[in-house]
């Protein structure tokens, strides 16, 4: 089975006769996509990257992976946004959001050059200080202040611990393939790079080297992720009215013009909070422009049941959920019997909390339901390598095709460059000087 | 200094005459809430919480985390919502997010029973099967069933390890003052109780036993954290124009009136994105029903500027944000010097981490409030103890106000309820077939 769209619960607020008079733009958009002629369309690499994707790249990857789980206990990978969370996604989802807490025979990975806060940095460096540490650096340009200020730091970190040669052996680039000032210097320090694609954006990357080779590093199988990726094209790229793909596009667009400005993810596993996050990205950026576009929000359930529970039971109704239901879970505990029974939870007593959990959520969905959220259910086999290559894929066509339909470019961020622009002007970077005076009269 | 704030980057979004309009609803709230007759005044024991808490009580929490310091290696705190969000963000807040994974001569602390996830309960046994293990059950009636069924199983693996007599000395229950089955029990097995008071609900009892024995425990300063608190107390319980208190009530009063649905919390500091789940809680359970409130979110930047920072500089213009500006970092990093300037960065070279987030905060202040996003700046001084309290008590304080304003009950959460009564159900829980047999016809 591939991924699997069910929508009992929305069947009160989207009548059927909605899906089909939305159908024909959906299908559209997915032949824009397909005919790599819409906006954006420099940026389509990722459709064809589950079947086509560069098996030499592909085979140094799986290489390096397996150095560096013999060199080091600490892998340090340097990337923000779509550089650090595909990967970091894919290691909680497959493996644990207490992978780094848990015994095991791979290095612990910590993720750096996301934040400028000094806090993080400082830490870090305090937890390398007695381990042996690889650093994967992940930036396209090499110019990012971010992942570059970190990498400056760690990079002197490794050069004071192991010696310039040594250094040069434990650290890892990913970046352009031929052009920028990052690629031209680990070439001439001889550091092992490998390649951020010129047609597949950063929140489309994680099944590229970006992703893959931190995904390796902590022992998943990554030939089973690019194959359930594969599989989720092969189900999805595809005209056809049972396309669930095109339908969860449809149903996004039809809640937003109904008024549900606010998408909320669910999951019912704290494993899954950082794969929202990189959902989050994903529709953000993909679709939050020209003014328009739904807010992705997310939740892990029943943790936030006592949180937003009971805005999402009772609150203002411009939101709608979608659940990721994940059939089968990666353990199973049996609730022992308490003679005592002092919590009266005695009728659970035999009972898996996989089964409680399951059950939380069917509850969970005719609660909100009733209480007025449409909830969209995607159904995934388990948090194994290949449903999570099998859900990457569909969240990524879906959103191709539901940016399309809203009528904005998905492939584009133009937004993001507005803090950047202030952010150097009010540095002192060189060439912002006109700027910086215009902002100081402001602050 | 106490908690102030920073108007500037809402004044193109609220006119003065507005504030000036909607201060009489302000102060009518805060009177309403001091004369303890507005709706849900059962729970406003946390108003003077901060000068009149149980000395006795507390001296036994003190005592109690000493003990528990010096007998375990890890700590384990079982509780869901507000039983466990504000001692972790606490611990986050003032110690780091990285706490477990940091050097320190306190005990590691987890978090169970806010979760059904067997992964998450399983991938925590094995973390502490080698582990010297003390645990803090909070529930205040003791049939939650998250926390419930971590009890059990908790008890179980302590009574194995230590005997029935070991364990004894290992766990700590707080619960209600006198009834309920988990409070009978626990003075029957005679483990040491703390109080869960009557009139605090879950999301304002952070400065109760609820919280302040796990935040002791990490060896955090709770007298500071009190003293903080009432330093809020002093500033904010008061009429007047210039209360920043109400200034916040009525600036997101004002713009929710004017469309603007969704509040995005947003922290600087990894370390934040704790508390900011337990603003969330706060907000939206006190908020968020009778089919109206603002929709809490949040965001931790530049992380997520590198994510949903394009929706919220160019996205639906329905969204504002909160802006927590801490002014003194808790570390200091310098951007060391790159003779070969591979990054352009070279104008950062000796500058502090510190001072460049800051300016990346005043960057992106101007920047979304250009694109069309009212900024509300929230100013404490540090990540201390001291800090931590005086910003939840003002958090408190203008929730109370402001879900006054909207004209909502505060202090209840009905629709929480919703969820468990299907779950219930469902799962065949005594006294709930007739629910059972309606739900199981719809599914």
């Amino acid at each position: 089975m591939s991924v699997k769209l069910n929508d009992s619960f929305t069947r009160g607020f989207v009548k059927e006769s909605e899906l089909e008079y939305i159908a024909p733009q959906a299908e559209a958009a997915l032949s824009l996509l397909k005919s790599k002629k819409g906006p954006g369309s420099d940026f389509v690499g990722w459709v064809d990257l589950p079947v086509s994707y560069d098996r030499d790249e592909y085979a140094r990857v799986k290489d390096a992976a397996l150095r560096i789980r013999s060199m080091c206990s600490v892998f340090v990978v340097i990337g923000i946004g779509g550089s650090y969370l595909g990967a970091r996604a894919a290691i909680e989802f497959v493996k644990s959001n207490n992978y780094n807490a848990l015994a095991k025979n791979t290095p612990k990975i910590y993720f750096a050059g996301n934040t400028i806060s000094p806090s993080a940095l400082a830490e870090l460096l305090e937890i390398c200080r007695d381990e042996d540490v690889c650093v994967n650096v992940i930036s396209k340009s090499g110019t990012t202040t971010e992942p570059a200020v970190a990498f400056r730091i760690f990079r002197g970190f490794l050069e004071e611990k192991y010696g310039i040669e040594g250094a040069k052996k434990r650290i890892f680039v990913t970046t352009d393939r031929a052009r920028g000032t990052l690629k031209a210097f680990a070439d001439r320090a001889g550091y092992e790079t490998f390649v951020v694609p010129d047609d597949i954006g950063g929140r489309y990357s994680v099944l590229t080297s970006v992703g893959l080779l931190p995904i390796a590093v902590a022992g998943i199988d990554i030939d089973a992720m690019m194959s359930g990726a594969a599989t989720s094209r092969d189900a999805f790229l595809r005209e056809g009215s049972d396309n669930d793909c095109l339908r969860y596009a449809s149903l996004r667009n039809i809640l937003y013009r109904k008024g549900k400005t606010t998408e909320i993810l669910v999951g019912y596993e704290p494993s899954l909070a950082l794969f929202a996050e990189w959902w989050k990205q994903l529709y953000g950026e993909s679709e939050g422009k020209d003014g328009k576009g739904i807010y992705p929000s997310s939740v892990m359930f029943s943790t936030d049941l006592h949180s937003l529970g009971q805005y999402i039971q009772d609150g203002l109704r411009n939101i709608f959920e979608t659940v990721l239901d994940i059939k089968t879970p990666a353990a199973t505990v049996t609730v022992p019997h308490d003679p005592d029974n002092i919590d009266g939870l005695n009728f659970l007593s035999g009972r898996t909390l996989g089964d409680i959990n399951r059950t939380a959520m069917m509850g969970t969905l005719i609660a909100h339901a009733d209480g007025g959220v449409p909830n969209i259910v995607i159904e995934a086999n388990d948090t194994s390598a290949g449903s999570f290559g099998e859900l990457v894929y569909f969240f990524e066509l879906a959103c191709a095709v539901s940016g399309y339909m809203l009528g904005v470019n998905p492939f584009d961020q133009p937004g993001v460059e507005a803090y950047k622009k202030n952010m150097f002007a009010l540095l002192g970077k060189p060439g912002y000087e006109e700027l910086r005076d215009t902002l100081q009269k402001r602050l």
